[in-house]
């Protein structure tokens, strides 16, 4: 992390606080398989008040992941950054190693918040190597990549999200007005 | 932290076994703002048996306070630093990346104890991105910024906290004396 | 971590499955003590269906744990690599910090699930500074020294550990021959 301090003051950025998800999926992205996570986090946030600005796919390779997160957080300058793949021990698992280099702080109390909500109903939740973190005014949260264990991790951090998303905008002034686009 | 790995096995420090308590916030450093938290602390502590050696009172500056926790632990040889302060998810709340720069070694089951004690009060407890971690002969702690989250998660160590200093302390016979100080 | 992110996809590497236990003791490399927890925990894992392949005893030196993993790792390549002692707070526990030096991707879960197991017994469980992580196709685990405490921690992970081996390793079509081994 102490390469990333010099970047922990972020430059102005848009604030459009919509939510991104992110699936990372090998399979997903070659068209074998439909992306049912991705579909039920965007029905999930839309009844619990988060409009979902966007979604993308991308396989499990690390420079495609950290290029979402970026283009998430520095161009669209979403509130909340939800990738769901990618999480587990396999050997292309590698969504956190991207996530790790794009975060300019860690938030490693919600990764061990989900984990434990997890790990109550299935010893393999321990399995998850989920990263939490903020890049600029953007909170990045890995979710695993099966449906019901990303909507699952997701409930853990619904009773902190509010507070989390307003403290981490900071002074609203701030924001850049993004081109083109209401705010 | 890897890059750290030279700089573990410490020279000498003086071994002052006393407490040194740093506030991190930038309206107490501009005097807008009453240091409660440092002030019940170091009450908490002194009933505790832990006498409280220094306060310092820094703005949420990354180098401030890694300026603050390096004397605490090189010149004052305190046995517990305790920081206040800076530990949320705000764009200025950066104690844990101060932290993380300084520290030799982490001791993430510290920090994980506190949030899991926390997590049973509030949800919010999940968003403290306290870090706990060894520099030299000397145990950093990072509380959050309210007298009463900080005195919660200090009492959360509080039965590990004799053994943890005596073992980190090492051989006493090691500590250099503290130019004109009594030891 | 980031800095190891380019060896994430690792070269082929031999596919035993078996188990290495590296004893990390100051004392026990001198000969001054006898290797108990090394001794009960290959009986325990015998008893649960995991073959012990090596054995090894190091003193408590960075280069020394680390020369041992990768060993253990990239020639013997073993499944999963159990070290026990090193884990504390003491000036000289550094396993952890020679862990996190070989790792290409952390396990955070299987270190917050062997804590928050020890931490039900006793409060000094949360000065286990133990890291788990992936080299390769082999799981790396910083057990205790003690006796009791490795063998605790290591049954909290028994309940995922099959799972965890199976996905690591990845398609064994991908493994390279041991010379002279049976594979």
């Amino acid at each position: 992390m102490s390469e990333a301090t010099t970047s922990i003051r972020p430059a102005a950025a848009p604030c459009d606080r919509g939510v991104v998800i992110i699936t990372v999926s090998d399979r997903g992205a070659q068209g074998l398989r439909e992306d049912r996570s991705g579909a039920e986090l965007e029905a999930y946030l839309k009844d619990h008040g988060y409009p979902v600005r966007r979604r993308a796919l991308v396989p499990d390779e690390i420079e495609l992941i950290a290029g979402e997160l970026r283009t998430a957080a520095d161009q669209i300058g979403a509130g909340l950054i939800l990738t769901t793949g990618g999480t587990g021990v396999a050997p292309r698992d590698v969504t956190p190693e991207a996530t790790l280099g794009v975060i300019d702080r860690s938030v490693p109390g919600m990764a061990e918040a989900m984990r434990a909500a997890s790990l109550a109903k299935t010893p393999h939740a321990m399995l998850s190597r989920a990263v939490v973190g903020i890049r600029g005014r953007s909170l990045i949260v890995n979710l695993p990549g099966s449906p019901k264990g990303a909507l699952e991790n997701l409930a853990a951090l619904l009773p902190a999200l509010p507070h989390a998303l307003a403290k981490i905008q900071g002074d609203p002034s701030d924001c850049a007005a993004v081109e083109g686009e209401k705010v």
